[in-house]
């Protein structure tokens, strides 16, 4: 089933605003066996919008769009497509009161006035639900041409694509064995891709027919198998050999799968094990805190922390001794280590981690230069600490201190 | 001048890969005066290179393209181009003694002979430098058409559509006065999308030739005013115009313009006031002292704070008495004071910001719904309170109550 993408909106074309929805999507649909031959950006223009779809629905019989489907005025997919359809938009008063339910429980009653075009729908069309906004998504067909409208905020497409498209594709066009694209990725902790590609060395005639790509961001370096356009069992099977030969390969340097979190995984082998932490963070400022508590369920092994940015608050909080300070200085093994284990102390925690370092730009000096991280965990009486220097502006040293932190705290796990 | 472009490649199509070379070009050439109305991107297959190509042409006098100039298999679009002009490729001996002398000078002598591919060239076509890679920008031109064919590495496209493609573009299709698109926007905090719309009735009209999109994300409500194939002067001077119009109708709602963050607006002004900040976190765990550390400088006037996730953390670092966490419960009015004036007073702050509610998936009940959140600012012996519910996942709701913690420090000295 070949289809095309239609993505919509000045702030696009312009380059304004990065096109994630249409990766997203094509992405999705390519793991589900359907084949995206096209992408399109255009702008909020109902003659552009119209002449777009009518080329599209010329080469596929299935066309998705993206965006334009909010209540201000430049949202005008909707209008333009019933237009091309021959159809005029009409009050669905079922999804009106639905509408109107939703923002009254939320104490947001009357709903304001413009959210009712919403409600307004393409005569004949199939509404999808929305249940992150309130633009739903519409599928119109005509001469077994069909349009699927999907409103532009990205949470929004994505819930949808999964929870709604994707299962009514699959029932009015899949077919009984599909070609499908998939991939599987494994998240790598703490290796420089040239590195990591020097230890895999010869890997990609290993893992043939698949692809391997090197991927490294902020987290550290993803490995991603492809297997491009094979029957689904084949692909998953492919993909489940060579993704359990790399991880063994790898060792505790591979903490998972997928997008899963560092964060994630610190939290279940916490859990596990009965253990609660307690984070003493500088240069992070709050993010390691930040990261531990985005894990839904984190209340159950983190009991809080300190963020001592200033060296009074490691005076006053944590118990740092101001001669540790003075002597050896903030960013220090002994500060770190008074760190961590004074947290742990003071919030009454089974284990502390400390985080501090120089995130720059400035702070930097000959001996500690920006981008130097101490990071200390205090477990069972016991403290260890290691010493990283990340490359990379403030933001980057930031979090991939946080990242090395929840690192350490898993490998402190996972070896005890 | 319109133009339109045209991304090659079937990582693009399959969403591997952000497409970043559409964005950036679209940018680019907006600022510089041509106008892209629409973008493609199809797969490296000859067949649809040349269609999506004879489509642009039919619509638009100018196409550029980028990618599959490589020297690999998968490169098809050079040759699929001259097959549509109707031209032969022919090896163009001076850019294949470049090309080896640029080899040689890298010690890689002889060239492989993939790369000696490049330096074949449409028959007729110009050869752009690109001195950043070996694939070179080529212009084809047949009946008024013209299609630009650029290599797909990001950096080598930014540096040949800087350096060679938009002086080209100016001296053959430029006027006197070019006419650029440009944009301005306004940052506006906590305010629904549909409120706003509402509040600013009537607006495009008023801002109008300029256009305004609204644009919701979870830091607030962003609004982009946007000048359309103007002469530069004439657009920089409506776009100044009506961004003080619309601030000043805005009032204390806008905090900035551009991509400005709430948390520098709030560092700069607690620095001009040289005021210290504390603060007491619990269902953001962290995220508002990372929000505010991310701002190089923060060190002025951020002491640090406290993570309070248990509310064993609340009593022992924040001083918050046991009663107030049984009577009223830990999201409340009372507990969000005692955590604001707490933090302020433990780490002998001017001000402290308090954040306590309920982030979700679980955690709700009937009288306090999950999106429930207090937030108290505490400053000079005086302590204010607002209680929000915010929409959204667990993700969102944190992130929001972080903004609009910052929001309450920002509006606190602004006010007094």
């Amino acid at each position: 089933m070949d289809l095309e993408v239609l993505t919509i909106g000045n702030e696009l074309l312009l380059g304004l605003v990065q096109d994630t929805n249409a990766s997203d999507l094509s992405t999705t649909l390519a793991e589900c066996g359907f084949r995206v031959v096209r992408r399109t950006t255009v702008g909020d223009d109902a003659d552009e919008i119209i002449r777009a779809v009518r080329e599209a629905l010329d080469r596929v019989d299935l066309l998705v769009t993206t965006g334009g489907l909010g209540p201000t005025d430049d949202d005008i997919t909707k209008s333009a497509v019933a237009n091309l359809f021959g159809v005029t938009l009409e009050l669905d008063a079922a999804y009106l009161a639905d509408l109107e339910s939703r923002f009254a429980a939320f104490g947001r009653s009357p709903m304001p006035a413009s959210n009712r075009s919403q409600a307004m729908v393409p005569m004949g069309a199939e509404v999808i639900p929305n249940p992150r906004g309130s633009a739903p998504g519409l599928w119109l067909t005509k001469d077994r041409k069909n349009v699927v409208l999907l409103p532009g905020v990205p949470d929004e497409m994505r819930g949808i694509v999964r929870e709604e498209l994707v299962p009514r594709l699959s029932e009015r066009f899949g077919s009984g064995k599909p070609v499908v694209t998939r991939s599987r990725t494994l998240r790598v902790a703490s290796f420089g891709e040239s590195a990591l590609a020097d230890y895999l060395d010869g890997i990609q005639e290993e893992v043939a027919p698949l692809t391997l790509a090197f991927l490294p961001d902020s987290n550290g370096v993803d490995l991603r198998l492809t297997a491009w356009s094979m029957e689904a069992g084949t692909a998953d099977s492919l993909l489940r050999d060579a993704a359990g030969m790399l991880a063994e390969r790898l060792g505790e340097k591979c903490y998972g799968y997928g997008d899963v979190d560092m964060a994630s995984v610190v939290v279940d082998l916490l859990r596990e094990r009965k253990i609660s932490l307690a984070v003493a963070e500088s240069c992070t400022g709050g993010l390691l805190g930040g990261r531990i508590t985005a894990v839904p369920g984190s209340s159950d092994v983190f009991l809080g922390g300190v963020v001592a940015y200033d060296d009074s608050v490691k005076e006053r909080l944590l118990g740092v001794s101001r001669s540790a300070l003075q002597i050896h200085g903030a960013v220090s093994v002994e500060v770190a280590e008074a760190m961590a284990s004074g947290v742990a102390d003071r919030l009454d925690a089974g284990m502390g981690v400390a985080v501090t370092g120089i995130a720059g730009p400035a702070g930097g000096s000959e001996s500690k230069g920006v981008g130097t991280v101490f990071i200390s965990v205090h477990h069972v009486g016991k403290t260890s600490t290691v010493e990283r220097r990340f490359l990379g502006d403030r933001a980057l040293v930031r979090h991939r201190s946080a990242q090395e932190a929840l690192n350490q705290v898993r490998l402190c796990l996972t070896r005890s």
